[in-house]
């Protein structure tokens, strides 16, 4: 079966990495019945901060872009590492955004479309996903970015979202 | 059949707006099995924040009410316009309430009751919600606070929620 | 039958407290199909916060994990006393850590770990859960360290997980 959000991260030069260990005393991802939860990812690359520091300082509006498409990055690398593809994932459910910034910094929203526009580039008609963000105070290891995905499964067997069941 | 949440919002005077637009790459609402998500909202009146600024500075807390109970409206609405109205609605699960606010603010509960107390007006007995709440550095133009909701649905075919399925 | 969970937190010292009453208009544990979620929990003992104040100010990280633990607790606390045990939870599918700290705080996932380490400790192969964790400006009432869990119920019928579905 052919795993097009495989194909359309290829076609974009997006190499999913091996994804970063776990922080602490939790696990990466969790299936629920067909929910399928992400722990909270940084831009992270190979064990290191791709970006540090707060937006409205040390980081630019695009180096946060970058830094929250890189944390995207790694939640699929955890969705992929846990199911073996995309095939199963119905439709991205819920993205949950953090940005480390400075007091004046306002762009929140155009950070984390660095996450957003990197899911609907790569699920297309089942990135969906409902948004919440916040200015926060800071983050682990001082990365700028945290971001929290959760996703709707597909039953096991049936391995493609059948054609109908996407209205629009 | 009768919506008595959108009755008991006439009768307290409010009127479901036009709901916001996202403000990035995401969708207002999604249905996800038995569960609505909704994007966070701020207290946006035709499309401009009806507050500004941090609690504890700019903002007394009646104003933050004020903005969370318009949050929870502009949250409504959006649930109304994905749904055509209440009656699905089994109860209101949950509740993350973001305050943007100085050092020395610590008020947050009564700020975020400007929410969950509309919720508890309107759908009384299906108003359940848990909460979660911080105080954060700040929020997407400076608006004062953000409240996002997760409801539970009844089956589309059944419209009413039995009355015996809910003790108490 | 036999609530392992309970067992583990007699050998492990910790007795399940009262627990706290919510700070407003929202509901302690709620139950949304097979998901059961808690308000956010901070580290009240006796209705009183053990710990006052900002990490990397106030506050020690040994004190942020105390004051972690103390808030997962309670959230056990709140799950025992909606259920009147464990033998229900499936597994932990999530926690959000909130910790209010100095903007040179950067050592939130030790402090988190205060909570997971408790979760780990109690339901050990059930203790699964992913994290999202950020710091934050500050909590209600100047508590360090907020926690939101959800949990995976078995069936009301079935009250025991079957060993054999819970591989590794």
């Amino acid at each position: 079966m052919i795993d097009v959000v495989m194909q359309r991260l290829a076609a974009m030069g997006v190499d999913l990495p091996v994804p970063p260990q776990p922080m602490g005393s939790y696990v990466p991802v969790i299936e629920a019945g067909s929910m399928l939860f992400v722990s909270m990812q940084g831009p992270l690359v190979n064990g290191r901060p791709a970006h540090i520091g707060l937006l409205g300082h040390a980081l630019s509006v695009e180096q946060g872009r970058d830094a929250a498409k890189c944390a995207a990055i790694n939640a699929l690398a955890q969705i992929h590492r846990h199911l073996g593809g995309f095939t199963r994932i119905r439709q991205i459910i819920r993205l949950d955004g953090y940005v480390a910034c400075t007091d004046e910094f306002l762009s929140h929203p155009q950070v984390i479309d660095g996450a957003s526009d990197l899911l609907a580039a790569a699920f297309e008609d089942r990135a969906g996903h409902v948004r919440s963000l916040c200015g926060v105070r800071n983050l682990p290891g001082n990365i700028p970015v945290g971001v929290a995905i959760c996703a709707e499964l597909l039953p096991a067997a049936s391995q493609q979202p059948p054609a109908d069941t996407f209205p629009d």
